[in-house]
């Protein structure tokens, strides 16, 4: 079948649409909030705040500018595995992010900064903002390749929203903690990329499976990108966390599950081939699996030898998802997950959830101390009487609005996507840049050209 | 023509002279700022301040990094597109930069730093340094390819110096706002550049017209540049603002300009070619632009709407320029700009010049706060008459002393890197490595090699 | 002599053994430090801090973050040079880093954070832990290519045990200062390397020659790691030094030495190659010698001008090194140093440990102030009386402690690494993914294969 994938009016039409809509309601709505407000140094007497350096922008920038470089350099590198892919996974990543985390300034804005008709946004803002795109660029993982770019645009217009109501749900109604997102941004992202790739079905995907492998030096470009996410994770779990002890520990306990899921990754990747060889696809993927896995958790008195456990755990399951449940899924379930992520983000997210609601239930006053565990899961004000066993009830909770939100959602925003016209590429162009980008001529290529066995040789 | 492009005598000599001439220098000049300084214990009594934290190190030290990173790795790796100049562009960017940021100090140093003849430099010195050899690094985008690095070093020497002036100018003379450069860095930088090139035009550049494209992973290369760029401006441009709300608000305005001016860029990209399909020299550059031109009013009330419409029209200005202006400037104006910097860096600069004026003539009190006034335009001491409106007409003459500067400087400057004996390649090895540097055969050409058509055949 | 590299029940088996006494010992031993512990808001009250902010992890997460991408990425990606060794250098890396960072937070908590029975740990552990690994990394710069996995795991598990030990001795025992790891780290490290490899002497390793080069894009990838380790070197040095001042000063002088050492390192790579061109195996390793040469003075008053000349001397000792040494080292002495690191660590480290002895004999109450000379060596309790002259005998102490640790430790574990059933490649075999990987067929391999000259070609 010949597919329409021209995208010459259509592509610009949706980017200059967005965008438009995003400049009249910032500028109705958003404002600076008084941290960034040139009033602030009138503010900074009223809170009696003694030195500029308590502004929020230093507890939190640092942290802010990694979570950046993870969104846009770790999880648009770590797509570009793929061997003629590299420009729609960086690019592509690129656009659906930029346009994304101004839609989540809003959409975050309205449920969680809006004062007086007016949304106040800060770093933390921008945080939020990255976190909820983050949900999107895992979903992007699960279609990699079989998309336009019109499609991924309105798939993170309506990604954006419901991840909004989602972690309104679970954070403003149920009051859960989950500070680095195990539940709103893994479990949510990932089960609702699967459903959409699921929806977006193509049986004769095997036409293009020449173009699904890796190249050489695209496994490198696509190790930039894990490690990136591997070394900044600390700062993801620990970037909107409580000032203080909260940061720093949740920064502690991600360190180390971290470490700990590298060795299991390593271990299991070696065990499960018959020669014994490791696949870079493991390291690049299933080492990530306990900083996912700790997202809920991390800024809990979880401990350091907890969070060894949890990455223990995970780097096995993460990589078993891999060589065993991946095939199955595909083969069976018809979901085809280009990068695995119901592997490195959908499993160890409902993992995060899980160990997130144990850690919260099993909270003492002995270990926290009494205003610790107050400050910890802000039992304040309407929670003022909330024990952590109820606590952990709600977190469970937590898990199963955000898959149940993320089934749904996937169901109908697949569905949307399958609106013809929408430029999608024909099964035998998937994982082919050639489609949406001009593509230089490599020497390579015009030296295949030259020796190509269908051309009449110059000897002969 | 053949030209004499040895290297062994020549850039050794200048490389150590340089060199032995800062250590001179510095010995002469350069102390610690008292910050920096083991004395620091007993001036922080003196300042009444109460924590370590309260050292300028602690606001700065991370967005200074940041910065750092754009300069030696952003500009570094944008420029290895090219698909034979990688070595040059990277490492070329690299032996500038640590020649320009020593001489900067120097320089910077006795415009701002001078205090009983000595410059006491701190952290603010090295970021202040950093953005001077930006702006080197934005005209070595318009000669890449056709300058030997002896030129690129007495270029550096001239470029700097004249940096250092035009910016006492503004900022002292003129008492200018300009924190993220749009005026001192882009505006000077790429004029400059375009002139120095305009000097050194070579007509027959077409001899080396197949080596002037990109190869797949070259481009890939040049990805990791333009997202370091782009994920770090928020930190360019709030890196020496006043501490508090101001470097809280200009990371925000950058945040909101760079996500709008993706979206524009990427319509504007599919929109300008006939099949429709993204171009990575736009993605590449043009997304880059909204941070430029947001330089200067980013520490001031601009509003994120008002980034987010700065945005917009700066990632159309930049692809249009690609598109139409670029190959105008080269067969009419005989400008041969190798990266485009005149439409990253030239056009966005003026606009963000003219962006700052008008944000600063219209500041109010009631938007700023009174205090908020005074300290966002430091309307202190000798300046403490001056009205918005005055600081905006200062401003924009801000824009034309810039111009001047970079012109003027350009031609004479260029003008100097046309005597003879300081290597520059022949036409036909403009964008080469193997000029300067030992290039390693490749597997690839090995193998071209070994397939050489012109070689006799083994099989015949 | 065929060599048996079959991994898959080796390699498991240490990972998860290593991995399950992690989880043991860090159940027994590793708790949080008060700064990091939920009971955070008492100790605060007790200790007079008015703000959050005055928590440790404000101090240094910064530093650690960049530190922490020195170690994975700067030394993974700098090992990627080699031509088909880029997974190893990568990946061993990353597994290697990521069990020693485990065992050196107890090797190191054991000997300086134990309490009551009790290994508290915060972020300035974090760093020390990746301070400690990076002396791994150096090690596996020299063996580089010629060894299993399992062996490298062992060789960590030794190393980083022998580096807290050799820590112990000089911090602890000797009282000596050294911030940046002139000593500690890269003296220790790289002779430790350089002795393994002697050990491990392979005659006839020129059977794999033609792996020990680079290709293009191999150096390109190379420079991304060299560049991360130049830009964030003032954040390794100043990352555990005293809060204010003495962080402040060390990042200004390692910022100083490392421009100095570019200049000098691309000077002497023109002048010592007879057609005058830069080599890139200088510019990716030579100019990080600046780095390592004020490891132990950063923190000192070793002023800008000294920062400069100790850069300038490093960048010529370890370019000579390059061109010179190391062919004797491997001819003469038998010492096959993979990536050099005779001349980046092991050459630059005793310059920096003297150098610092230097800096601090002569350190003197004028220059420090009465307050700042005690702060800066730590003249308290039990050194109370110690005077600089005395300091600087000690630090000297300290560089042939390091030595002998390193020279001993090495022969020891070089020996324990020649146990047979270790896995190690066969000669023909080093500096070949192959072995321990699953490498995917390239493009080019594939096209390789598809006109290889020894198949019968289609046209005959």
């Amino acid at each position: 079948m010949v597919k329409n994938t021209y995208m010459r009016w259509r592509l610009p039409f949706v980017c200059l649409l967005w965008e438009v809509a995003m400049i009249i309601l910032f500028g109705v709505f958003v404002r600076f909030d008084p941290e960034a407000d040139a009033h602030w140094k009138e503010e900074q007497r009223q809170k009696n705040l003694t030195s500029d350096i308590e502004n929020d922008f230093y507890f939190r920038y640092p942290s802010f500018q990694d979570v950046h470089v993870m969104i846009f350099v770790g999880f648009g590198f770590l797509m570009t595995f793929l061997q003629r892919y590299g420009f729609g996974a960086v690019g592509f990543n690129f656009l659906l992010a930029a346009f994304g985390i101004q839609w989540a300034l809003l959409m975050q804005g309205w449920f969680h900064s809006f004062e007086n008709g007016k949304i106040l946004i800060g770093v933390e803002n921008l945080i939020n903002a990255d976190f909820c795109v983050g949900s999107v660029c895992i979903a992007f993982g699960a279609i990699l390749g079989k998309t336009s770019p019109v499609q991924l645009l309105i798939l993170t217009l309506f990604q954006v929203t419901l991840f909004a109501v989602n972690e309104y749900i679970l954070v403003s109604l149920l009051h859960v903690k989950d500070a680095g997102g195990s539940m709103t941004i893994h479990t949510f992202g990932a089960y609702f990329g699967l459903t959409v790739t699921r929806i977006l079905y193509r049986p004769n995907l095997e036409q293009s499976k020449d173009k699904q492998g890796s190249v050489y030096h695209s496994d490198l470009f696509a190790m930039i990108g894990a490690l990136y996410l591997w070394m900044y994770w600390p700062s993801f779990n620990s970037a909107v966390s409580n000032h203080g002890d909260a940061q720093h520990r949740a920064a502690i306990n991600t360190y180390c599950s971290l470490a700990s899921c590298v060795l299991t990754t390593v271990a299991f990747s070696s065990l499960l081939q018959k020669k014994g060889k490791l696949d870079m696809v493991h390291i690049q993927n299933a080492t990530l699996a306990g900083g996912v896995a700790v997202g809920t958790s991390a800024e809990m008195m979880l401990t350091p030898y907890g969070s060894l456990i949890v990455g223990f755990l995970c780097g096995i399951v993460s990589t078993v998802g891999f060589v065993y449940l991946m095939p199955f899924l595909e083969s069976k379930l018809h979901i085809q997950d280009t990068c695995g992520i119901h592997n490195l983000h959908a499993m160890p997210g409902l993992i995060g959830g899980i160990v997130g609601a144990v850690t919260a239930a099993t909270a003492t006053e002995e270990v926290y101390g009494k205003e610790g565990l107050i400050s910890a899961f802000d039992f304040t004000g309407d929670y003022k009487d909330r024990t952590p066993s109820v606590q952990g009830g709600f977190q469970a909770a937590g898990i199963f609005v955000s898959l149940a939100m993320a089934l749904a959602g996937g169901a109908i925003v697949g569905a949307i996507l399958k609106i013809p016209f929408l430029g999608d590429p024909a099964d035998e162009n998937c994982f082919e840049d050639d489609v949406y980008w001009e593509v230089p001529e490599d020497e390579e290529s015009s030296l295949y050209h030259m020796h190509d066995p269908t051309l009449k040789p110059v000897t002969s």
